[in-house]
């Protein structure tokens, strides 16, 4: 278990507008000012620093930050500006950085080196020293195992109160992370409680941890999802939560610090994926990178796309006697698509919340349907009313108020079943559901309107 | 200042498939059996209950908690079930349960209380027992004020860790909230250092407070913004943060556990404001309330639907002589649409985590121009190759890789400028950026297409 080193006493600066840039590239030629500049400057500002800077800038800083800090900066930085500062340091010094963190950032950290080189760089494994830290990298993305660090402070059922702030005083320079919570094991290392710090300080002198201890703590496994582990934290307002085996044997611990920062990239992560990008892409990452990102969404884009132009093709000869149909079909397939936005957007965040179980989501169906159906008469009597005025065809005007009150029934089915069918099956409704719902709104708007113009007026 | 009770001893359930509210049912006849079931049960998870059923069976659960639970189950409800369980509730009953709460909390409520009565209604100030929980109430949605709660744990310079220590151990039953962080103050109650409770008991039991604070501590101010005392919890991975009058004297603290909920709630409403939807809304709300919240934003979307469909009228003529162009043009204005969501979504992401500054914008305009011309070719070229060889009209397929490159520079442009411009002039980019972007590619799209069609084909 590593030593780190904490910044309480270091000073936050405030960036305003490069301003601190500026400073720094006028000492690019200086690196003993800039050296001695940066080891007033808290790792965390060096990091957005980094990041704020184009790629061949970042070097300057990075050689010139003082070796004690190196870990802790680099593992401030955002994914995509890692890997690629990472590249820049050398060998013995993305060991060192490494050495540096507590376990669970060491672990993530030559999980990122690994990622970033190709089959002839060096495997996570042989990054890390610690043998218990290494076990880290076995569990799998998006697990309770892969937000755990191994540092924890546990306690005998029979010490007392006394006992245990004797010892966090004694051994004060060993203990630099915040213990947060006492895990009281029993000699098997199996957790039978836990005392919070602030009901450790609270307690009678005298008490021993079983009389004061939260008896059946809750706890995850190492396979539980992170998506749990974070509904966990947020409802019952959690600091610290226990990892333990399925034998009840002390793991680890989950901080609440792991997880805000989980929460955050799990946000920037759905973002990313429901747009087709790289949430850990740098943002000056160069051309073909961001293209290789880019593309495959792109490319499932225009499948979806084709696929309407087909519904539109097999209309051909009613738009060519009547073009307006080409003006108008735009509008409905588009007003569709936002409804069925709305739509899945409430569901989305329903499932999240758990608020929806398999009694209640039939009456958000039949909900949804009459919002649907009743929000589309609304929006159809304005078009019809716009389009009968604008070109005097009252039989046009009924086309697309049927076609908009239909394409709203869509969006709402549409917007409804998605993210329950994609959460069935496991996938995250967040990232997909959009492209499929707006797909059934634009075929359906486009099919609707064209099919009942064709039957009602030509 | 309030004792609310814990509930760290409190069982927590799992919820299995509505399995719970099953029970809860049966018992619906039986409000003692209910009332003692309920009693065992966190209510936190009794919350979780309440937003799973529909309004009309909610006063069953609701009638049946225990009196001194009330408030923390209340609270715990997402806000658009909490206004309509609020209304359920007698005024006493409500009156109570705004008394048991922390002052944040208590504020927030009798916030809710006032938002979701009309005139007649009671004010929130009217509702708050204490003065000083009342004061909170005059701070702005979206401030360091109202996030902040007045229990402090405070502590002058001079005093020892065992002073401080035995303090908490005597006071233990009135202390019942997690001090987290001693504040300490000079006679003015102006903040002079903090010391976590972690550094407390490790410090020298004989050592003063103002020999083991941190100095210059992280403060907000009560108008500094939620979002950056988000970003401040982020950055330095703090627990605690002190909320100070201009003059440096000590309001309150800002909690990880209220940020946790900000994150979010912030993250909740701009996903629902992106989709015109209201983020505080009750699934089960009334179809009238859905409609009046989702209304307004389809209106904004059906006038740059209308926008498109004037750009296609232009050239009525042009689809008129050829009809292919209307199955074609919406491949062209619906990949715009997806590659500038595509570079939206990394500018809003770049602007969140501050990494654009005025001088590196330019060089992202570059790569995004850049990568987008590069992006919008290789989809031009397969777009081309199909069209060519489908209609055997090499001049059209010309026109729609044009198009489609010229399209795919709007897109980047668009989607570069629109969240610079928004965050410019002080609107949330990450809520009303697509509606304007995808304005442009639908708008730019139909025109370039179209345009080259008439130019280059008729």
């Amino acid at each position: 278990m590593t030593n780190p080193k904490h910044y309480e006493d270091q000073p936050h600066i405030k960036l305003t507008e490069g301003a601190y840039l500026s400073v720094l590239r006028a000492l690019a030629n200086e690196p003993e000012a800039l050296g001695r500049l940066l080891a007033d400057i808290h790792p965390a500002d060096i990091a957005d620093l980094i990041e704020r800077l184009p790629r061949h800038e970042r070097a300057m800083i990075l050689n010139n930050i003082p070796y004690e800090h190196l870990g802790d900066v680099v593992a401030e930085l955002e994914e995509g500006v890692q890997a690629h500062v990472l590249k820049l340091l050398r060998p013995e010094e993305v060991r060192h950085a490494i050495a540096e963190l507590e376990s669970d950032d060491a672990a993530d950290m030559a999980q990122v080196v690994e990622d970033n080189t190709d089959e002839s760089g060096p495997d996570a494994e042989d990054l890390i020293d610690d043998g218990e830290t290494k076990q880290l990298l076995s569990y799998a993305e998006d697990t309770a195992g892969s937000m755990m660090q191994l540092e924890v402070f546990t306690a005998k059922p029979t010490q007392t109160a006394t006992e245990l702030l004797a010892y966090l005083r004694d051994n004060a320079d060993e203990i630099s992370n915040n213990p947060g919570t006492v895990f009281v094991v029993d000699g098997a290392r199996k957790l039978i409680g836990t005392v919070s710090l602030h009901r450790l300080v609270k307690a009678p002198l005298t008490a021993a941890m079983e009389s004061v201890m939260r008896r059946e703590p809750l706890s995850v496994n190492p396979t539980t999802s992170t998506e749990e582990v974070i509904r966990i934290f947020e409802k019952y307002d959690l600091h610290n939560l226990a990892v333990i085996e399925i034998d009840g044997t002390l793991l680890g611990r989950i901080t609440i610090d792991d997880v805000l920062d989980a929460i955050q990239a799990n946000a920037a992560y759905v973002q990313a994926a429901a747009a087709g990008v790289d949430e850990t892409e740098d943002l000056f990452a160069p051309i073909s990178e961001t293209t290789r990102h880019r593309l495959p969404w792109l490319g499932i884009n225009l499948l979806t796309a084709i696929a309407a132009a087909a519904v539109i093709a097999l209309f051909e000869n009613s738009i060519a006697q009547l073009t307006t149909l080409a003006i108008l079909m735009p509008i409905v397939a588009s007003m569709g698509g936002n409804a069925t936005t709305q739509t899945q957007t409430v569901i989305i965040r329903g499932l999240a919340l758990g608020q929806i179980t398999k009694q209640n989501a039939w009456v958000l169906l039949r909900k949804e349907f009459l919002a649907g159906g009743y929000i589309g008469t609304i929006l159809a009597l304005i078009m019809a009313l716009g389009v009968g005025l604008l070109y005097s065809n009252w039989m046009l005007a009924l086309v697309i108020a049927l076609a908009t009150v239909a394409n709203h029934l869509i969006a709402a089915a549409a917007g409804w079943a998605t993210p329950l069918i994609l959460k069935r099956f496991n996938y995250d409704p967040a990232i997909s559901t959009g492209v499929i719902t707006t797909t059934f709104t634009d075929v359906g708007g486009f099919f609707v309107f064209l099919s009942l113009a064709t039957l009602l007026l030509l």
